[in-house]
């Protein structure tokens, strides 16, 4: 900090001083005499040493800060921004989120946009005889208003599923939601207000931040490594932003697959717990891993009640049941609960009651066997007819779950191009932009094979090859 | 407009010329010389009379609009506020929107609060036998996901039923929602900003109000009479406020009872037009009409496309189902398709496919019939009882309709210490101040009949008359 004494300020300038000191901070800073986390001396020192009122140092702070080239702790002090200004991201504050293909209805299209298995995997049978067990046995009663958190019973169906994969909790921790979105929406309902900021992972799911967005929180994007965020550049942002809450999937996230790293997950939640914050982990695809490696969410890691945890049953079970779960932290139980009831007031409880019952008589395991050998053979299919016709012109991680694999293009084929493309061949892909939060073109396709038959993902991956190599010719 | 032409300006005086002009007119108005939505001079004339700047006018005209005390519109000018000062209402911006009776368990009370009828009225053979049929014909496909707006067989269905209403419109202007508050939650995610102005009744429904509140929108209330909002009032705050709509119930208002007369709904739609904005009309209980007199939703009545129609299915049908109806103006469609998204992706496409074949198998009018009847009856029980135990002490209107008395205490008996003193005879009823936006203490409370047998309505209604004349000896 020698430098910074060193400077000249000149009382006969027309430029204020606090401009004549911040300029030259700022210089220092740009020219790397101050290094990034560095502190700046206090006010007091500063106002001392150059023989100024104390606001002057205040205002030229203030200055910088608004720069983004410091910033402040309360109670610690002012420090260097860690980042070079170009790479400061700048928070999205808004955009229209579309979902993408619902207004592609081609007739016999090979559609490699749904994330649903086929709806013959569906426990269906089971259901039907949960549904006739619950009329039977309640009658009307089964559609009466209900308790918000939801059924009793079916909260502790589900914490014995939870504790299968490690997360220790008891029923007035759990709150049933209809679907996963619903909960990241009554989460944000409670959690954001108009001008916070919520950190999201680069690329992510257009239907969270669409939830964020809509609340009129401002998103800050950390890139995805292939293990989980780049965790040096998010503590970098989270010493700039303090967001309300890290939105990120663990597991075979949406749209990259990736999974997050045992050493990541411990470094998350050390991040959470050192900037204050909280993570949304949203796990819809857990249950769809394909090798032997163990499950352990990040709410298992989770001492610090640091993480509020968003299950989906609408993937390992069936969409149309509408119904998830959310693990919450004790503090926040009573402004979900207001915020449940101006939501939808409740879950159905005729859908809770039959889902306590097929959880009850049949438990998870034998069907999520079957839906996870289903899904295991439909990557290994798509992984053969990838290597057959794409893989020399295309990257792709190998997930090793979930129901998708997220395709780099070759240099110079942008993927809007490239799926208009495809879907002249009849083909539905989901171009990566869609999970970019300004919808910036991007080099990467989404391609979801969980609802087709082999023949489909050849005759589809086939087609892909085709048309790469027609585009590469050009 | 002659006094103001009288003031004089001392230019040698410290006062700013613009704060002397604009006391002189505060002062005018106050006195009375300048009538209620009287015209301002124009900016020009006044700058000319008084030999200043037009700054200064601009400046002393936007002093008084601070201050409320006159209003301008665009294109036409600046004009003398139609109200007093002290009766302008303040927009409330936050409440703690609470359920009443949730947390109150009390085993074997008669509880007043809850507006279903007992389950033993719901439809349960008849959608026992629609899940089987849906679930015979469609297996698994009737839990895929599906489109945002509904299903399309059900939205037929829905317009048929809206048009036994005089509601004629089509299915791409239907949208199924979980549930009436969800609509009422999607609405405002669609509509409202941060700091957007919403009217609502004075009481007006908690659930609503908090939806509301929660995109952090302010809210004005308009005082209700016995036919309707007070549309003298009404105008005159929306010269003072541009609500982006004015949520509303025409038919047994919740928690009134009140049904808007024809005039006043005409009046309504009027002022909609005139004022640019819109109406939310939540409809819960116009199924449950007593009298002959033919029910005519706001809707009906909406030519110019400026209501959007809540309907909820919890009462005539069951809550248990989670479903209900929004018809939307055009121009909101693919907003309110984003937002659904967002919300919960969609409803439970399983229970949309089973209304629709309850709704075709058996149509609507016999079990509303029923429904219908059976509230009758208890209408007419709780008159004649509480004719017997109260009505010397309380007043209360005849809303021939719904499932509600809205009963005004005698003076000086506030309606919690009155709850309080109930829920020691263990009676739950619920206390006025649920209803009113900053929660104070009010006069009325809410007793609703429809789930309790008419033992309970006849020792309910007893007990209140003994602890009222106990309370009025005190």
């Amino acid at each position: 900090m020698e430098e910074i004494f060193q400077i000249q300020l000149n009382k006969e300038n027309e430029t204020p001083l606090y401009q004549q000191l911040a300029d030259a901070i700022l210089t220092l800073i740009s020219d790397g005499y101050l290094p990034a986390n560095s502190k700046l001396p206090p006010i007091r020192k500063m106002a001392q040493h150059f023989g100024v009122n104390s606001v002057t140092i205040v205002t030229a702070y203030k200055y910088l800060e608004q720069k983004q080239m410091v910033y402040s702790r309360v109670g610690s002090g002012t420090f260097v921004s860690p980042l070079p200004v170009e790479h400061i991201p700048e928070p999205v504050a808004n955009r229209n989120i579309r979902t993408y293909g619902s207004e592609l209805s081609v007739e016999n299209a090979i559609n490699f946009s749904g994330t649903s298995l086929p709806h013959e995997m569906f426990p269906v049978d089971a259901f039907k005889k949960a549904f006739d067990e619950v009329l039977d046995r309640e009658k009307g009663g089964a559609f009466s208003y209900m308790d918000g958190m939801g059924y009793e019973p079916l909260r502790e169906q589900l914490c014995r599923y939870l504790e299968s994969y490690g997360i220790k909790t008891t029923v007035e921790n759990v709150q049933v939601i209809s679907g996963a979105q619903q909960g990241i929406d009554i989460i944000s309902k409670v959690m954001l207000h108009y001008g916070d900021v919520v950190f999201v992972e680069k690329p992510t799911f257009y239907g969270a931040a669409g939830a964020f967005l809509s609340r009129g929180a401002k998103l800050v994007e950390v890139p995805l490594e292939n293990d989980g965020m780049d965790m040096v550049k998010l503590e970098d942002y989270l010493k700039l932003y303090q967001p309300k809450f890290i939105y990120m999937m663990a597991y075979f996230q949406a749209p990259t697959g990736i999974s997050y790293s045992m050493e990541k997950k411990r470094k998350l939640l050390e991040l959470a717990e050192k900037y204050d914050t909280y993570i949304i982990e949203e796990d819809n695809f857990c249950d769809f891993h394909y090798s032997k490696e163990a499950i352990v969410p990040l709410k298992a890691l989770d001492y610090k009640n640091r993480v509020i945890y968003i299950k989906s049953f609408s993937k390992i079970l069936m969409p149309g049941l509408r119904i998830g779960l959310a693990v919450l932290p004790k503090k926040i139980h009573q402004a979900v609960m207001e915020a449940k009831y101006t939501t939808d007031i409740s879950t159905s409880g005729f859908i809770q009651r039959a889902l306590e019952y097929y959880l009850r008589e049949n438990g998870w395991e034998e069907h999520a066997e079957q839906m996870r050998k289903y899904g295991s053979g439909k990557y290994r299919k798509t992984l053969s007819a990838a290597r057959k016709y794409i893989s020399g012109m295309t990257k792709y991680g190998l997930p090793n779950g979930g129901v998708s694999l997220w395709i780099e293009l070759p240099e110079g084929i942008g993927a809007e191009t490239f799926c208009s493309r495809m879907l002249e061949k009849n083909v539905i892909l989901t171009p990566g932009s869609q999970y970019s939060l300004n919808g910036e073109e991007d080099s990467h396709v989404r391609l979801s094979f969980g609802n087709l038959s082999d023949d489909q993902i050849e005759v589809g991956l086939k087609r892909m090859g085709d048309v790469l190599r027609e585009l590469l010719k050009k």
